[in-house]
């Protein structure tokens, strides 16, 4: 592992995106999403995907200089065409859009079409939650959980993210993929050479095994209750916005780096003063998580938590500490800045 | 079992409802929302709660001549003062507002407060749906979830409900609680002498065990995902309200039939039309429900289903066959028959 600085990261990182033919604004929103993203140690989602959007300029899925069209269709609703630019930029323009809608109108939804891969929706959920509103965010993407009952992935393992602020300390955040596992965990899996749990992933047949190089297919959480969920995800973000759902979304890592995704994504913002004053809120939700923090833990060694709080650990470390980068990264990324002429480290 | 049909059963409520001295407009909405949720299977939910609501109005829990305060607070956004009356007249006005909202604003959003248990959250979920919108509907539920890490349960099994609109069939509908299983298949256990499922409940102490008689508290579904879903719940319905949360909650069995309960619901609508032409959704729902259904089973005597599906067969069956009622329910409706001098069966 190799540790650098956040603040060098995303200097370097916007500077590649800019070599690249990357409007400014774009890379600026990639840049933030994915530097915000690895802080919070969520590193699937993090600046680990740098050269896989790269490809993605270079083979002509992501579209570099996007031209939006934002189209209000009522006091609180929006559709924004984010013409096949990077999920980062076209998820933070649709956030702001509903931003702006829930202060006129108490909430704003936007459903995002023609997208790609937006990162963690926890970059768009936290930035609402600044504005003093409830955020809520979903993507749609490709068939990779088991379907209940069936033997073939279906749905993606579509996320949910919610946030809201309290008092004295960042957002609640919950973001969570309605797979059990990340696809990513089994990858680590192989590498480690160690079993997978019993019941999170299952073979080419659609067979329940623990044995992570059999692994083709996630499942859900909850059975059909994380099936259920990844279909409301599906329905906000594939059925909203006319784009396709399931096993027709082109391949995140499969498909050609041509081929664009047309996924779908769906944007909420809350306004808290159209329901409890937002002080008052602010301070009962940072109550009830001390009040949550505080309960008799089963085992001592592991606190009661609430959602967000293993992020929100990562990120003070990781703002002293530095970015974890894996060799394999760490070299990734050196290349990069030797073809972008790019001082790296 | 007894079956009796539907259209009796929803005399016999109605009735008795009116002699306990419940308005006609509540009454209405109570018994039409007992007998849907039976016919649809969620017994757990349905006509059996009838003479526990009957206290609920005699002890002066249930307010059954509500003054309703509606406040709207901006375009899309309102609160409505239940006046502790039944949770289903409250939840059915505030469905209607609702509605009513979306039709101007794109979407509508009501937070009840001062109210008590609102029966399924389908009901108002699928009231939307039949409004060419898609409905979700969430209300929090007295402490009954073991936390995450913790030994204690401080969360309840808090529901999450959406319901979307599809063509030539009822809605997709997803009704489900934040826990694995709910405590009335713990109580059906315990009443068939039959273990409980590894890893669905909790003893005393927070352990987790299969015997149904030992089991107090139940697990959340996914561990820390199901723990996190809870409290986002929580936080649209009890914090929004200004409600009280999670363990502050008067019990719904335990708790004093006086003890009026301060529960709080969240209502969404969102117009179809605002994204997609309906007609167009509502085909296109159909067409990837159908599809799921057609996906090859796992295990050839268990189809592919979506969430909803049970519920419809169910339905159908019972618009039939009648509605089941275990002898302990009939003989229940038989002495309140009796009370209030009105025939059933």
């Amino acid at each position: 592992m190799v540790l650098v600085q956040a603040g060098k990261l995303q200097e370097f990182i916007k500077s590649v995106l800019l070599k690249a033919g990357v409007r400014n604004d774009v890379a600026e929103y990639v840049t933030e999403g994915l530097v915000q993203t690895s802080l919070r140690g969520v590193d699937s989602h993090g600046i680990r995907l740098l050269p896989h959007y790269i490809n993605g300029v270079k083979g002509g899925r992501i579209n570099p200089n996007p031209n939006y069209k934002f189209k209000q269709t009522s006091s609180s609703t929006g559709l924004l065409d984010a013409d096949h630019t990077f999920g980062h930029a076209a998820g933070m323009e649709a956030t702001k859009r509903a931003i702006e809608l829930a202060h006129e109108a108490g909430t704003g939804h936007i459903a995002i079409y023609n997208s790609t891969h937006f990162g963690a929706a926890a970059y768009y959920a936290l930035e609402i939650a600044k504005h003093d509103m409830v955020g809520m965010c979903f993507t749609n993407t490709d068939a990779l959980v088991k379907t209940y009952a069936g033997k073939r992935p279906f749905l993606g393992n579509n996320p949910i993210c919610f946030a809201a602020p309290c008092k004295e300390e960042e957002p609640f955040c919950l973001d969570m993929a309605t797979s059990i596992v990340t696809f990513n965990k089994i990858r680590q899996l192989r590498d480690e050479k160690i079993p997978a749990p019993a019941g999170v992933g299952a073979n080419k047949d659609g067979v329940e095994t623990t044995d992570p190089n059999e692994i083709t297919m996630l499942l859900p959480v909850g059975g059909y209750k994380g099936y259920g969920l990844s279909m409301v995800v599906e329905i906000l973000c594939g059925l909203f916005t006319g784009m396709p759902y399931g096993p027709h979304i082109p391949k995140m890592f499969e498909a050609p780096m041509s081929a664009k995704r047309f996924l779908g994504q769906f944007i909420i913002a809350i306004k808290i003063d159209c329901f409890q004053d937002k002080e008052i809120f602010k301070e009962r939700l940072s109550a009830m998580m001390k009040e949550l923090r505080n309960e008799p833990a089963l085992d001592k060694g592991i606190p009661v938590q609430v959602a967000g709080d293993p992020e929100k650990m990562n990120c003070e470390e990781r703002m002293r500490k530095g970015i974890p980068l894996k060799p394999s990264e760490y070299e990734a990324f050196k290349k990069i800045s030797k073809e972008y002429g790019i001082q790296f480290n």
